[in-house]
């Protein structure tokens, strides 16, 4: 395990996600980050429709959060600071959730934060494929995100 | 005009919108319809990211709630109560908005309010393709949706 799989070591994330009104309404929290995988988590109760289950809004939202704090720590984590900004997505709604939420993004194609930082240094910019889910606690996906982010290195190269 | 064309028309949808915490989280107010487009307002305070412009979250649940509107409306126009589901979406981010948030959802292809209401009362279900956008003020598209929506005829057919 890497130091960065630790919960504690997100509290820059948690912090960043706090301090906008519209986030801090979805009640979120970063639950998990494995270097690989990050984990956000949000209760129903502040995320509910009017059929009792979780508002699509809300999934989108912490989703979209779950890809910007992916790329976001995976660069911090290899030494850079970078402005990012989500592109475009493509979300399929699958079945609705009645349970809290919990939404699980990855890079696609699993590319190294090393091969990341390299062309952020490079050309100033980097532009990365995300996987995101929000899963069922009986198995399979409430909703499927892919979607594109930008990376733009502060300060220039 | 039409009698629906007043805001004073809407209070059942601001009624609907305000009943969900996640969605009062945004403010929203809806602001138009006459029948083809559904426009739904928010301000940016509520809705600000740390960059100081609109959420992406807030973007996108601000256009999905506005298709969702807009073919609730249609279809509540034409005299048919049905339940309305978003099924997939498609999302452009194209420039940062820093001003308040103005959502317009239309039906792509204009397709009459009475074309979905025969499948709906046929089938038992329609699936209708929805363009939304949310405009920046300078002219231009802050963001752009595509969406697919999904009604079920309350009460089988």
């Amino acid at each position: 395990m890497h130091s960065h799989d630790s919960p504690d070591r997100l509290d820059w994330l948690d912090a960043h996600y706090r301090a906008m009104p519209p986030v801090a309404a979805l009640a979120l929290a970063p639950a998990a980050f494995d270097g690989a995988e990050l984990v956000l988590r949000a209760p129903l109760a502040a995320n509910v429709n009017d059929k009792g289950c979780a508002f699509g809004g809300s999934l989108v939202s912490l989703m979209t959060l779950a890809g910007w704090g992916l790329v976001t720590a995976r660069l911090r984590g290899a030494g850079a600071e970078a402005d990012v900004f989500v592109a475009d997505s493509q979300v399929r709604y699958r079945a609705p959730l009645y349970a809290d939420l919990e939404a699980r993004a990855r890079i696609e194609g699993d590319v190294p934060a090393e091969a990341m930082l390299a062309q952020l240094r490079q050309d100033g910019r980097v532009a990365v494929q995300v996987a995101a889910r929000v899963c069922l606690p009986e198995g399979g996906d409430a909703v499927r995100m892919q979607a594109r982010y930008v990376a733009i290195a502060k300060g220039g190269r």
